[in-house]
């Protein structure tokens, strides 16, 4: 199975890369409720003496895991800068839904960390603070869209945190019931983004 | 905690009925990993070898409780036969948001359940039939509102599962981040409706 996050792929440049990835590996084959300690060091040939060396247990890992999978997330969001705000919001998107739908077993482990969150404080700060990123990111191409007269005068915050709201549904869904058709979901977002946010004097392409 | 559905609520008719009333409790007050037997049994004061006698494991009865609350949310959806298809979708989205968002720790605990259908087929079973339930309702009013002129002639099925996307959406951003006001989202759905759906000639009160 191909890593969705580069990273992933890349040879380890050291001991935590490895272990991260070996983790990554471990979580995409088991799932989370089955992930052991054992089956993350089984994924990368060396003992599990040495993952106790770096980690106390095996929740201290996940944390680690988590923190690293969501900062390589945020440094993977790409900066488009030509083209307008439509194009940009939509380049946003074609990241967004192809980096976690194309691995179906990575999406599931990621929702089954995200349901962590529900009752681990840890898990809720970090997803809360990656979720916030996100956010950020969407309002500053709804913002600059309005300043370029591309878009609306929207509110760009309430517009992104719909937006944000529309693809956390699509994981969710992806993540746990059966025959989702996620280019659905991604053609309904593109026909909202024209029918709300694209001024009537902005061309697009059908 | 006031249930959030009628049934949890009314003095149970049956020992079934006090039996998912108890784990109802239990999962709202203990969240989904720490939920035991033994928690579920101190709820209605009765033994824990009365559960036994009737489910064989917490899984199994934890698969009857997921059952029976997907049943119960299935026969709680409003019928609305008056006012317009515009109504009805507002209607049926304040009962949506109004049912588990009042309902933080009941919300928590159903989206741990949803989880386990990232690698349980049973609870991914019947997550996909009562997702299917929903949008099937959805695409209903959309279909009624194209018919009667409200809404333009969009794809009802794909217009439902935009809806329910969004829906799914909230709830896992509720369940696991802080600070989110869900009041957003719900004006920010209305604002999709008026604009992609809403036809021209239609009057909605602002």
């Amino acid at each position: 199975m191909a890593p969705p996050m580069e990273l992933f792929d890349d040879e380890p440049t050291s001991t935590r890369e490895a272990i991260m990835q070996a983790t990554y590996a471990a979580l995409a084959k088991h799932g989370y409720a089955d992930l052991t300690i054992q089956r993350i060091s089984d994924e990368f040939n060396k003992s599990k003496s040495l993952l106790y060396h770096h980690y106390d247990s095996k929740d201290a890992l996940l944390v680690d895991f988590l923190g690293f999978m969501l900062e390589q997330m945020e440094a993977d969001v790409p900066i488009q800068e030509s083209g307008n705000a439509y194009d940009q919001l939509m380049s946003a998107f074609r990241h967004a839904f192809g980096e976690l739908f194309e691995e179906p077993d990575f999406l599931r482990a990621v929702l089954e960390l995200r349901a962590q969150a529900a009752t681990d404080e840890t898990y809720r700060r970090q997803f809360t603070a990656n979720e916030e990123f996100i956010q950020s990111k969407l309002a500053e191409i709804v913002r600059n869209g309005i300043d370029e007269g591309t878009f609306r005068d929207v509110d760009p915050d309430r517009t992104a945190e719909m937006l944000l709201t529309v693809i956390d549904g699509a994981i969710l869904r992806q993540a746990t019931i059966d025959d989702v058709d996620v280019d659905v979901v991604r053609q309904e977002l593109d026909a909202y983004v024209r029918s709300r946010l694209v001024t009537d004097d902005v061309e697009i392409d059908a």
